[in-house]
């Protein structure tokens, strides 16, 4: 598995890099997804089952960014996927030149799908358009159900929210509803899945919009 | 309850600005916490507990900093402390100005302790001396026991490491042993406290540890 280290991209414009690199992603058939969340909240769990559910019917690759260690990327290649591991220098985000840098050190395979898994934090990685199709955040039920008031623009630039550790709720104060309530009150548009990955529960449901979003960005 | 609306702090040195602040504090006789830690780890709700313990020993106040809401703050007023809401213009941290408006808009009263419960963020806060005496970290049992590896300043920066929502501790796969190694990895002198605030376990060594030191800020 490879380790790349990555500096902030020196560019006039992260949104025009962000632009032309999507421009070329579906060019070639390739979802892009920039999965964000805090850390802890189950980002590199839920992909763990989604390639394992998945890996037969699309060709699936993994980019972990992280400010160090490679403990994800090691967790994705036993899956089987392809993954990297990136070093952000001390960055608490991705930007468009990084993640292009990242996809580069994939080589040159073509794959379906691949997943940006960015830094744990629910506030930078949404500054920045990574280039990324679709963005997915996730929501840990022992996060508390008051995030998207004090968090707000992750919930409004996310296409789906998904929220995660749901066997846990009879442990947490945790309101699904009021949640989703505030997610929408920010974002009408957005996508809710609720999931275990101890369980499986949801992930039919996650798992049949990602099938959707692979297929669509090819069309 | 007031809510100040701070901008980065645009001047020479942070660090210097940070030490200054720091000296009037120790000439005051109030120990500034820097409060850090994820989205959703527990910061209020410590206080809250901490607050109701120790109100009667000494003079609290609490600064919360949030992108945006209110809810923090009116959770701390109901223990009867004294709190202002900071937000802070879509920033991921406070710097020593930004502290110091917060400490400004909490009036001329005295005050003992104060504690700055900074943004939800494991990585960009750590980067930033607000001014404090001390530096207290929560890391949160859902969070996992990898996040010394990946969020390495964070422990790095912090004199206390606060494990928080052990009561939660059977249904999530989290070694404390492993944990607090990679912690004292980092940072060999880190003081560390396991609590549960639901259960109240813990809380009596690290409201010792915070009574003696207040006692020793005014030496």
């Amino acid at each position: 598995m490879r380790i790349i280290e990555l500096k902030e991209t020196v560019t006039a414009s992260n949104d025009r890099d962000a632009e032309t690199l999507r421009g070329e992603l579906k060019q070639k058939g390739t979802l892009l997804i920039n999965l964000m969340a805090s850390p802890g909240a189950g980002k590199t769990t839920l992909l763990e089952r989604t390639i394992h559910d998945l890996r037969d019917r699309m060709r699936i690759a993994v980019m972990e960014a992280d400010v160090d260690s490679d403990v994800d990327a090691v967790r994705i290649e036993r899956t089987g996927a392809k993954a990297v591991q990136a070093h952000t220098d001390g960055m608490c985000h991705m930007d468009a030149g990084m993640t292009r840098r990242a996809l580069d050190a994939l080589g040159e395979d073509p794959f379906d799908l691949v997943v940006l898994e960015n830094v744990g934090n629910l506030i930078c990685p949404a500054e920045f358009d990574t280039g990324a199709g679709r963005c997915v955040m996730l929501l840990s039920v022992p996060e508390g159900d008051d995030k998207p008031l004090k968090y707000p623009l992750m919930f409004t630039k996310s296409d789906v929210l998904i929220i995660t550790k749901t066997d846990v709720a009879p442990y947490f104060d945790f309101d699904p509803d009021a949640c989703i309530r505030r997610a929408r009150k920010l974002n009408p548009d957005i996508t809710v899945f609720t999931v275990s990955a101890k369980t499986g529960d949801g992930f039919e449901e996650w798992e049949d919009w990602l099938i959707k979003a692979v297929a669509d960005w090819k069309n």
